[in-house]
């Protein structure tokens, strides 16, 4: 059943792909420039989850790869490989991870505005930490962002000390926990549960066809 | 310059790609299958490594993700819909993951023989275990998929009893772990270190146009 020769009220309804990611992940920057792209060829929207890297793993007892001894000097090498092997701009930033529970209050902040407003904040300022180290802690490099992106950034930084944002966020971080979230990135396709910037082609091939056959 | 009009003689010399498994690992079972194919493509020869993952996450102070609450539930799922995306077939063995020394040792007893007898017992046994479960840390087991691959079974589990290959497997390990091996599967091309079944799509292009492109 082909959707192109199909009326609209017909077609299948398609859910929005859920894409849990952390300011301070190396591979949720790689993942936010082309998730929106993939599920556009799909006929998906895409709701974007900003969530706590640290929240996450501690609930499911993880550390970040950076903390391993071994572990840290290959991340280290593949966060840049991955990013140019997906033709992305990417600068190890030199204080990392950071705390992002600011950003991240700010991005919830915007998307009851407007989720595009959020949109556009994440992508912009994971771009700037990955790709030019801007300090996503710094009071001042996120007033900078906002007036960028057009925002009031008074506003911006009364969202970040709003009560009202810290229990949203904490609340997001719950539901992800629930919902089998453990690291960012993190996408949930119709159910099923994808972790990791390199699950891109499984994905892909996932909304195209659906779960893969058994052999 | 394409090799492709090049006498062999003035083609550049291309070396090994050194791949890292361990009989437990079911993400070794689904490289074990693309490896050989992918190095082929691409001119190259590979040299297998079985190695214990136990030892390796001890020096690196690392877990089996299994051990890990939430992550657990989601490579469980993983493992099975990676092998069915690679077009493979899997079952998730009850009792995993399982000791593989034995394994790992008769491994390297054929291979001091004549390494594609080495190759051909890998596959078998890794085939065997994540396909129908055949418990590779059972005597009975190991000696019975040695006949099949019409091995003497009787040497084969003196080989494993035989200190020379203990002392082997140990050096092995120490090895990987000098050269930076953590994790399995785990391969190295040309000193470039990848990690994991789903750097396949990394490695290819690395081995086609070398590193990519800093952007």
């Amino acid at each position: 059943m082909s959707d192109t020769i199909l009326p609209a009220s017909l077609r299948a309804p398609r859910s929005p792909i859920q894409f849990y990611f952390d300011f301070s992940s190396p591979y949720s920057y790689i993942a936010s420039e082309w998730i929106e792209a993939v599920a556009a060829r799909h006929g998906r929207t895409v709701q974007w989850h900003a969530v706590l890297l640290g929240v996450l793993f501690q609930t499911a007892e993880l550390k970040p790869a950076v903390d391993y001894p071994l572990k840290r000097d290959y991340v280290l090498r593949d966060f840049e490989r991955s990013a140019h092997f997906a033709g992305l701009p990417y600068r190890q930033p030199i204080v990392f991870p950071i705390a992002t529970h600011q950003a991240a209050r700010v991005f919830w902040y915007l998307n009851e505005q407007d989720p595009s407003k959020a949109v556009a904040w994440a992508r912009a300022a994971l771009r700037a930490y990955f790709t030019r180290g801007a300090l996503l802690k710094d009071p001042e490099v996120l007033k900078a962002l906002a007036t960028d992106l057009g925002l009031d950034a008074q506003a911006v930084e009364a969202a970040w000390q709003d009560e009202r944002w810290k229990l949203r966020l904490k609340q997001v971080n719950e539901a992800a926990v629930a919902a089998g979230v453990f690291g960012a990135p993190f996408f949930i396709v119709d159910g099923e549960p994808f972790w990791g910037n390199d699950r891109q082609v499984q994905i892909e091939r996932w909304l195209n066809s659906g779960p893969f056959k058994r052999i």
